[in-house]
């Protein structure tokens, strides 16, 4: 994945401190040894430190273990710290680096424990959780190595309009429907103020169907029916239309074919060959 | 979007009144930065007063803040009002334009607020919900600004009748297998009458699952493992076939062979051999 | 729709009865006046005689319009069996007919009301509630009026065994794992029995998720986890892959030109043009 | 399907015992009349154990039969012994066989009966439902009987990577979006831990929404409403597009145009005009 950072070298093209030219070898590029198994290590870090964070949140076994865990995390709080630091020190723009989108992930994700240590917060549990969401995504580290992820950005971003529009319709659709399921249960059976039938007609247009509120009146159902048919069919109906398209090429194709040149798969109107230009025979149905 | 109106002119094609034109320019068309501006205020107009109507809904929020919500209110009211006059006035038919879409539209979403005013009524808690609803019904008002919608609205009504066909197969096979369940359960497990048992066959078959109803006999059960596959199904089945036939043709391209240098694979409409140039005998369908 | 019945003729080609002709045309075929009626009063009762038995099964409305119900439900019945008396006297083989996918549906559903006069059954309840099953069953004479219908039919008796195949695969997916998590959750957490685990498995898989039985155990939750990416998987990772395709072949189609004829689209690995014969110059990848 | 073995034979050819080698025949090969019963009652023996197997799991059932079913168990893990020694009695490397796919699920299929003859452990109840487990298995006996199951494993095999890469997307977008719901919502409302969040992650995203846990905060609800329609949107969104793009091609067909007789939407590979029949230019792309 092109990280968009060049070696720190004199501007002359001379490198400036070969070791720092040594480190961006093994940091930013995988084709020497060193590269490799600095890539593997670091692969091999992310993935425990992650596994540490979910360990930590898990009560039963945070309780158990609790000094480990905490050693764990400042071990590879330490260690991704230095591998910051080295990463900035021997690219040509650390500001630039620093700012990047791994650059900033590198840098949230070894915050944590040191905000920890410096400031402990009144509201200590949800600085916790927060804090081991911050850790967790040290997990977009990863995202670095595999190319195809980008070859996915890129065509998603070309989908870009389309994918728009047709998330607009669903949005507007799913915002009349669900304001006027509101207004036919309301606030006694569970519909209590409109950003939540909102909340329940995406749950219904998009099949999820948690339960936590669900329609009670006949009118709130049968209005439901129409909603939950609406968020399938957008499924379903393209899938069939498509499979109908397909089956019917397969079973019965333009068998049409040039006496003269034989060229099967001629249109049903056309009246010369396409590939040699005789005249065509006129043609019969079935 | 085409709008279907026309500025109001002498039927000689001389503009009436000169203002009455400036106003169409401004309302109706975005060439001139006037028209733009027109847009952009009208769009933001929409967006927040759609966005008062949903606090207002919010019970802890319009305690906190009745007063400003109502003067918000009524503030967009009478600004929409000031639109929708300033629409009829400068069209030349003002009885086709309140007729349209968009008309009515636009004379709904003021509506409630003058209701309220002159019909405060004893079911005061379902006419605000109502009356809500009419006012979430601007955010309509934004569907002209975006021409793939339109584009949508056509390919939809072409395929009108191979819709109508899918989705009434559905219904008969939803109708029968909730009427199905509700003799298998009965009104004892949830199955109260034939209304709610298709309700419930359809929260299955569109896979939704809300689970407020679900089947508590063995046989019931076993017909809702069937019920549930087929609504699955539905989608993965084409999508599978269609996808291993792509997959076939991937891996076993067309056979057709070249009689001199034996190359495999060439398409169905080449005349020369794309590997030594010779040329090729018709290619005949298995 | 074809119902492979043939008027009641003479084997010399004379008509016998007139009326018995008549009678055929105006029932089985659409072509006359007469019969574009009779079809549009069936389809009318039916409808309105299956509306009979769906408000008959809503207990308030049961309660309130008892008699109606019961005067118009044996105007339907005497209704359709006169129907049926007149089919079966105008074909030339009436038992083919009674014995046909149509006429067993004619019959089954007049069967109920005289049911009902002479076996009143110590179950009145299930009685009930199975009669109005069968009611219900009148919608299915609907579908011998859409064409498209019959085609559906063919188009999925033609993939017979692809469907075979794929569902045989998901049963038995599902039932290995419905299994494993009886064996992992156990009757204490809902899994009382390998046929309710795979039910469950099924509600799982098929992405419905009631919610009526769900995984306890760490274990169990991690199969689940599993099980509901492999169910939305198999939706997913075909329409992405071909949603890939096609969106790689948009965007980087094989511009490879001839020179000579200026046909493009030729295949990479072509050494020769496919239309004109003429040598290609070495194609470079960008 | 090729079981990858071969009959028991000298390495002259000659054939070692005849009656290995006409138990071979029997056993593996379905060419025979004796081949083709065995198959038949293999499968019909396979089917009658996993049943006996699911009456025993259900508690009614098992009260009342439980020396029929004790019997029965007996009786078939007899016949498989008897079976699986016949095997490896007739093929040229009993080893081989034992530890290949089939050989496994042989033996581990036969092990529960001896396993609790000689192994009364404390934990019965989980020995128990671990056993039917294994039992269970005897179903992946039937995979060898149908070749398209091969098929679909090398289209799953080959398609391999993608799979992957997809998958891994979909895991690092659930992980983090888990760990952010846990961050919002807490453990108050039922997101106890990391991975408890995580699996609800995938509940929703894979649209099956059991319900046990679900988002009860403001925010939380917000975040559900992007996974869910994230979640939906993968299937819907390629659908749409793909369905849109082949609506297009239908109703705006290639415009190439023949110069002579203007008549458009010509095939891309067409060198004659099927209209008129005259040479055409070549196509130039746009």
């Amino acid at each position: 994945m092109n990280l968009n950072v060049r070696p720190n070298e004199n501007d002359d093209g001379s490198s400036g401190a070969a070791w720092r030219h040594k480190l961006y070898v093994i940091i930013f590029e995988a084709d020497t040894p060193a590269g490799k198994w600095f890539d593997l290590i670091l692969i091999a870090a992310v993935l425990l430190s992650v596994i540490t964070v979910i360990l930590d949140s898990v009560a039963s076994i945070a309780l158990q273990y609790q000094t480990i865990l905490k050693v764990l995390e400042w071990f590879f709080t330490i260690l991704f710290t230095i591998e910051y630091i080295a990463r900035l020190s021997c690219v040509r723009h650390p500001t630039r680096y620093a700012r990047s989108f791994f650059g900033i992930i590198d840098l949230l994700t070894i915050l944590p424990s040191y905000l920890e240590l410096f400031l402990p917060g009144a509201h200590f549990l949800t600085n916790v959780r927060l804090l081991r969401l911050l850790r967790i995504f040290r997990i977009l580290k990863l995202v670095s190595f595999i190319n195809e992820y980008s070859q996915l950005g890129s065509a998603l971003a070309a989908s870009r309009r389309k994918i728009m529009i047709f998330l607009s319709v669903v949005l507007i659709v799913t915002f009349l429907l669900g304001t006027l399921m509101y207004a036919v249960e309301g606030p006694a059976n569970g519909f209590t103020s409109i950003p939540v039938s909102v909340y329940w007609a995406i749950t219904t247009i998009t099949t999820v169907g948690f339960g936590d509120i669900s329609p009670k009146t006949d009118l709130g159902r049968l209005i439901t029916s129409l909603m939950m048919l609406l968020g399938w069919g957008i499924l379903a109906v393209p899938t069939g239309i498509i499979s109908a398209e397909i089956s019917a090429q397969k079973f019965k194709p333009t068998t049409r074919t040039c006496p003269t040149c034989l060229t099967e798969g001629l249109d049903e109107d056309a009246i010369y060959c396409k590939n040699c230009g005789a005249a065509l025979p006129p043609y019969e149905h079935n």
